[in-house]
């Protein structure tokens, strides 16, 4: 069978960009209004799948497990925590203009070096300016990342606030009230899913970089290690942890590079960090992160905010700050590679098993035709089973829809009676649903339907009375 | 057995506050720094709860019918949205300030009239100053209830853009991409679950009021309707809904007022709108509200952006304007009246069963002893089960630990070995755990433990093999 997949795929970006407008899985944001730099709407399909995303992430990160609990803050933060944290003075890009055209880019992406130097403009051999190709550019000027808003009723007396551009420091302000309030014992992990806003300078590939994303977190708080080894084995845990989620996010690990940041490039306090990238078609990009960071946020957070942050060890008595080791995961990066896995075109004559066929053929006459579909694992797929009435004669829809309307309980189902029986595999084929359930005129007979599997194409009869069992036990994880 | 409920508990508020604060429901935000003014952030037990109502709403109102699709909009859409909705001219609160203290007010909430007259300080009679007491007042000032920002790289270049005060207008600007995408035919709805921002002039009552908060929100096209028969169908039925809808969250009737608001008071597009309001400890106040808004919006936005919004009736080919019903309702809102209503105190001497009790009695020697316990409905409970092993002692853990790890395969389950029984019965209490599964030393021989009910006390001894059914059969919605 050919197949084609991510890498093999030509023109792979534009096709899943494509398919995700033309199917509802993400339109341009204010699309009526000419859009919005850069901002997506999540359409009926593509909020299911960022749905089970945070779904299955929720119960196996947090639901599933004894030593792990949730919290969910508020955006917007007294902006004390952004003073302790670092991110006033140095969540910031270095911008340069062009003297020219004036024309801004972030220094680094038009090919200033990344250290941040003074005098740049000095400097031999400066990139040329992408939009009018002079090389006359200003000092690089530092430019803050997070969104600021005021609150408050006049503007004499409204406080500066400011969006929060990472979830991490809810759970380093909340981790006294999370200890006390639950009284867990090291080790221990916070998990957050939420909004956070970056101004970036230049967003872009689709829902790669956007100016609000959503973060999936943890911070996993270990006791003060003696040695090396004693954070390294939770370290290598959650690398781990991370590595299942992509292989069953259906991710090819050929794909993956774990990049180890080496020495003097890592924050002073980080003895560790992996960059997980992915080989995007646009290039190789990072898509989650793993940082060991010490004790570095609570301390910070400690000396600013006067409140003892410190854990007691219950057996010796012993107060300690934890250490901290902080997987983060994109929720929109998870669903754009979760896309481009998915995205599959192959020939039909090649790909379908006419064994046990009782609808009509899905070859056509077209001996090259291709078909486009969509191979989420099934937890994932938006939607489970279609329930596909052969035609739209009235005696099959009063057969059809008592067994939608049965389904429905249990799964995330579709009903289509609209085209041909082969237009609707197609689409149920490009919105990745793992079973379509076609019920003909010997369904009223038999009380039996067929089932078609989306990967191989091949069709059973189950008799109705199976069904629930039967889709239990092929959606079962 | 003498219970008390909302509004017979004298500090009700103050209770559930101080509750949920205690037991990891919410926290004030940023705390450790002052909190920020009015600002929330949901401890472990909040999210779940949280995560509970959006499921349970999603699936009922969205998945689990055939006419409903989900969708998720930017927080931050292109400023002519929100021109043509008129939320950039009329999406304002009038305020005073006193020109003795200088304290600013809504000019509504110190005893202005509602209406917005001109010369307002020149009228007699005019309310003290809250602050002061003086009755020197400038005029009225109207004041934009959204929460701005910039977008872009620079001051002078970048983009005055506004977090959305509504999810509305994201499902009516999308209206044609989710009608071209999922070729639904009238009538359809489309949901959307997320935050919105208001610069509330004065936040306040706990969750009640926030200047972030999350909407659950239906828009539902219906055809245009030729009387206002063919809308009213639609209405009551949505209303119905909405009213099972807090049956199933456990609200007593008695404190739900469905308020008609009277013609001269509605916006002059609607025909009809209703308040769903509640007896809050602090007032009756609006809980949810469900609108029939016409054609109003859509036309707004044909009329702003130029692209034709029109649906057209596949049968007859006639172009024409949806109309629609509006239902929405707050997350937080919906959370705080569960928390409410929940909130039960009770005599434990005459609440109590002993029958079949195994574990030590729970009556103290207090005969006045009073347990407190939030009676949520099961689905709603943040934990349904807590397995709590009689001491701490190894062979008891050796046992209980696994039970608990098959139990949180199906359910949201708590382990817990610290403290008494007893105390951990009533930490159980107040969180509102329906069940408790106590692990004694007899467990080891019979293979069997205790379950606990929440609200009878009742003890049932139930064989290990059986357990899975069991609560299977009494967490059934």
């Amino acid at each position: 069978m050919k197949v084609k997949k991510t890498g093999e795929v030509s023109g792979l970006m534009e096709k899943v960009l494509s398919l995700a407008k033309r199917r509802g899985f993400v339109f341009p944001g204010s699309e009526i209004y000419g859009g919005l730099a850069n901002s997506w709407d999540f359409g009926p399909l593509g909020v299911e799948l960022k749905n089970n995303i945070k779904a299955e992430w929720w119960n196996r990160f947090v639901r599933r497990r004894t030593d792990m609990v949730g919290l969910e803050t508020a955006l917007i933060m007294n902006p004390k925590v952004w003073e302790a944290s670092g991110h006033l003075k140095e969540f910031s890009d270095p911008l340069v203009e062009c003297k020219n055209c004036h024309e801004r880019f972030r220094s680094d992406q038009v090919g200033f070096p990344v250290q941040k130097t003074s005098g740049m403009s000095e400097v031999f051999n400066l990139p040329p300016c992408p939009n009018c190709g002079k090389k006359e550019w200003t000092a690089p000027l530092e430019f803050n990342l997070m969104l600021q808003t005021f609150l408050g009723s006049t503007e004499e007396k409204s406080a500066q606030v400011y969006f929060r551009p990472e979830t991490a420091q809810g759970m380093f302000v909340n981790f006294k009230n999370v200890l006390n309030t639950t009284r867990r014992r090291l080790p221990f992990g916070i998990a957050q899913i939420g909004k956070a806003f970056r101004n970036e300078i230049t967003p872009g590939n689709f829902i790669f970089r956007t100016r609000e994303f959503e973060q999936m977190e943890i911070e996993y708080f270990i006791p003060e290690p003696k040695n090396d080894a004693e954070w390294q084995g939770y370290f290598i845990d959650w690398q781990n942890k991370m590595k299942s989620w992509l292989s069953d996010l259906g991710v090819n690990e050929s794909r993956l590079h774990f990049e180890e940041i080496p020495d003097g490039e890592r924050a002073h306090y980080s003895k560790k960090t992996i960059d997980i990238e992915y080989d995007f078609p646009f290039g190789r990009k990072e898509l989650y992160g793993l940082a060991y960071r010490g004790s570095f946020d609570l301390a910070n957070h400690m000396k600013a905010s006067g409140e003892d942050l410190q854990y007691t060890d219950p057996e010796t008595g012993e107060k300690f700050l934890p250490h901290v080791i902080e997987p983060t995961w994109g929720v929109e990066r998870t669903l754009l590679v979760a896309l481009l896995e998915a995205y599959t075109e192959e020939k039909v004559k090649e790909a379908v098993a006419t064994e046990g066929a009782r609808v009509p053929t899905e070859v056509s006459g077209d001996e090259d035709e291709i078909r486009v579909v969509m191979k989420f694992p099934s937890w994932l797929a938006p939607v489970k089973i279609a329930v596909l009435p052969l035609s739209k004669k009235e005696e099959l829809a009063s057969f059809a829809k008592p067994l939608y309307e049965t389904l429905a309980q249990h799964f995330a189902v579709e009903y289509d009676e609209t085209q041909s029986i082969g237009k609707r595999y197609r689409r149920q084929d490009e919105i990745g649903t793992p079973f379509c359930v076609t019920v003909d005129f010997e369904s009223l007979q038999d009380k039996a339907v067929t089932v078609r599997d989306r990967d191989t194409m091949k069709q059973e009869r189950i008799p109705l009375d199976q069904l629930v069992l039967y889709f239990s036990e092929k959606l079962a994880r």
